[in-house]
């Protein structure tokens, strides 16, 4: 359910006019480029490009589907001349309307879904080179009988030009890292020059040649030009894993309990996720075929799910992480930990990823993507929460998070029972709220992984500074200074 | 013993004429802004700022050592007003001339030395809040009683800020990463706007909210602005390490023992570094207390130094990484592994880091920093020799690397003893030769780990794409117009 749809977003972007007469000349053009299923006009075709996964539907006058290199590079050219506007898209799976059209008609979708030809891995480099196009599963999946995977882990299938141009965090960022820290090299094609291509397409994990251009893409939003091609780092597959959902004492024990992990087997730490007691009583509650891993009625406060893994085999190495996770846990029992249930992973990962469904029972979701140092979690969490009861007490927390990294998606819920009706102002008021506290009590911020697009434009142009502002407005307007790319504005307003 | 010197290096800086008269004046506001010991101007004292470790040396009119944030700002609006071209200098540890002045004794060298009274450590976080004046070493003594360190593994005492605008890399790369992945915050003092502060010193491991401006500054050899404070990312200690010296059956062997480790006990692995048999020759003829560790008159023809090391306690984890070692290393004897002697770690790293010294005794060293994916190394080392041997037959191959992270030291000596004295211009074809082969026949890297500065400007130029020097040196001049930072650029020529 969505609280806020597209029409109550302002877009930055002051669209260049292009008469009707002009666009038909470009669309003959792009599609004598393209081919007939490279340039979709028909708009019951053009439909499922122009809504977002979760916010965000617009309408495209057309989407472009180039299906190589080159043909990105032309209808660059040609789009730049014409000086009409474009939007990227990968998978269209972003959570801020960065990948979708607003509502000007205006705008032509460059969908790069066709864009898959290339991907090939370098098995001693630990490498893949890879198109923009494919997707995270299916890049995956042609890694798999090398015994090794991108270790970026989310509920989606996004594509490898959109996790960069969003840089991707997920789950598994603690062992793994984000997008950024395992992109080796890209190949972009520019918007000035029009159609220029930056190859920045080397396999090197250390390389300090100038100041690095690639991590301008990263986190971009689509803004900066086209990213065709990603060089990215490999890990190996994990061949073990060792998972248990863990009570804590109370709040402090979480640090104490990610301290002594990381301390003691930080290597194979991969995940150390926190859930709320509400988050997890709504999955007991609504997701019927998920036992409760504790003793029945019985649900605790908050836990952990943390997880162990290695790509080391027993029988070679001797690591064990089953027993190294007891080795570790007993210890900490009655201490640090109330309670404790070492499962089978696939289980205990099922409750996590069914928060989302659950809370959709409850009422309407009010997320939050947020971030914050880890020593700040805790007090967060308590004015946060103390915050929503106070002033909108019927709103419930139902939180969970990555604590290891810092995010935290304090998610809430406006419960389908409450006495008053969804109120899309006074959500507004209490985002906001939320957000200052975040952003200038605890020195957090307000997008820890799903980038910046036209549904959190305001909130950059809020916790920004201008020296920042200023700063990334110039940069933008250097690589696109017709203002043609994407709906996300960088600089001052 | 260096085989260039800064006179011929041809910097590509157009320094703005600032008149005797002028200077004068801005001379004295510095003074009033710095006071007495803040503006050395004596010839004498300014000398140990004028001299790069390995290249460059030069004139300064002025060394500016400002200690306070605000004098940092103050002094770069000051320069700027009067078009004053700045060189910003940390510890002056770099390798490519990018932190002396050049001979034109027209640059105001801006040191940060005293810069280093703030020093914040945020143990639940694992980060700290640092100035950029503080080095490497001191930072490590302030973390040490909290069991946490900054990982960069490296000869020398670079000071934070230096190591941010050099993006090092050192030994243990594989594990922790270089600078930019653990680089969480900034701040730096900008030219344009002259003295505004660029204020990105948040502690967060998610963040984003835009295009992450930080990467800008990071290998950025000081052209972009002032770092003066960082947010990194801290490492909780080893408390216990396995090392190894190991001899390969051949090459083709030394990536296979690489990718079994990586596979069987990756998350532990730290270091593993290519020795030549020409370089361990040496350290075994030149320096007089380091033993042997093979039978006494065995020399292997190549060794690996692998390191496995961990912050967990045997006690309570149980790992126990000697046992490991041996256990990984036991399967892989005649096999893979023709020798192998597992020692104390000091030991063994002594003979790693007494390559440098050992090879000054052998003549003069034409020292390279280069890098490959992992797969190109050994059809590379072969062939590079090779070229070697068939021009320069008198020149030794006495490399040593970084195999993990595609690091080569391929470092050549002269020998003093050769028939041909050493001819700086034959060194120079030699090396464009190698480097020729590196970037376009291997896609390699000309500069690894010690970045771009006035020693490697000519290569920048020879081995980046047009485009894109075009667009670094449209960022370059975007946020230093007046180009008066720095003695590096980064755009065409």
């Amino acid at each position: 359910m969505r609280e806020i749809n597209s029409n109550d977003i302002e877009v930055m972007i002051a669209a260049p006019f292009v008469d009707t007469q002009t666009q038909a000349e470009l669309l003959t053009a792009l599609q004598v480029l393209l081919g007939e299923r490279g340039v979709l006009l028909d708009p019951s075709e053009c439909e499922r490009y122009c809504k977002g996964a979760r916010y965000g539907e617009g309408k495209a006058v057309a989407v472009l589907r180039p299906n190589s290199h080159a043909q990105v590079e032309e209808l660059v050219r040609l789009c730049v001349t014409f000086q009409q506007p474009l939007l990227m898209q990968g998978a269209n799976t972003g959570l801020v309307a960065a990948s979708t059209p607003d509502a000007s008609a205006s705008i032509f979708v460059v969908s790069l879904e066709r864009l898959k030809q290339h991907l090939v891995i370098d098995v001693i480099n630990r490498s893949v080179e890879v198109d923009a196009g494919v997707c995270l599963q299916e890049l995956n999946e042609a890694l798999l009988p090398h015994g090794l995977f991108f270790p970026i882990d989310l509920a989606a299938n996004p594509s490898i030009g959109g996790m960069i141009a969003t840089n991707t965090g997920g789950a598994k960022l603690i062992r793994y890292g984000d997008v950024r820290q395992n992109l080796l090299g890209l190949r972009a094609v520019l918007l000035d020059p029009a159609g220029a291509v930056l190859d920045l397409q080397t396999a090197l994990r250390k390389n300090n040649t100038g100041p690095d251009l690639k991590q301008l893409f990263v986190g971009s939003s689509g803004a900066f030009g086209i990213i065709t091609r990603a060089v990215l780092q490999l890990h190996h597959l994990p061949r073990q894993t060792a998972t248990a959902l863990i009570v804590p004492r109370d709040q402090a024990a979480v640090l104490e309990i990610l301290r002594i992990f990381e301390r003691d087997c930080g290597e194979f730490l991969s995940a150390f996720e926190g859930i709320s007691g509400a988050a997890l009583q709504a999955v007991m509650r609504h997701i019927p075929d998920i036992q409760n891993p504790f003793a029945p009625e019985v649900c605790p406060d908050y836990c952990i799910l943390l997880e162990l893994s290695s790509s080391a085999s027993q029988d070679t190495s001797g690591i064990v992480l089953d027993a190294l996770l007891m080795r570790m846990l007993e210890p900490l029992l009655d201490y640090e930990v109330h309670n404790a249930v070492i499962g089978r992973g696939k289980d205990l990962w099922r409750i996590r990823h069914s928060i989302s469904e659950a809370l959709r029972y409850e009422g309407t979701i009010i997320a939050f993507d947020i971030s914050m140092p880890r020593s700040a979690i805790v007090e967060f969490r308590a004015e946060a929460c103390a915050v929503i009861q106070a002033n909108y007490p019927w709103v419930k927390c139902m939180d969970f998070g990555h604590w290891a990294d810092g995010g935290c998606h304090f998610n809430l819920v406006w419960p389908a029972d409450a006495a008053n009706t969804f109120d899309t102002k006074l959500v507004q008021q209490l985002r906001e709220q939320i957000y200052d506290l975040v952003v200038y009590s605890y020195q957090g911020s307000f997008s820890a992984e799903h980038g910046v697009g036209p549904y959190n434009q305001d909130y950059y142009q809020r916790y920004t500074s201008d020296v920042a502002k200023h700063l990334a407005g110039k940069i933008q307007l250097l690589v696109d200074p017709k203002r043609l790319s994407g709906l996300t504005w960088f600089g001052c307003t």
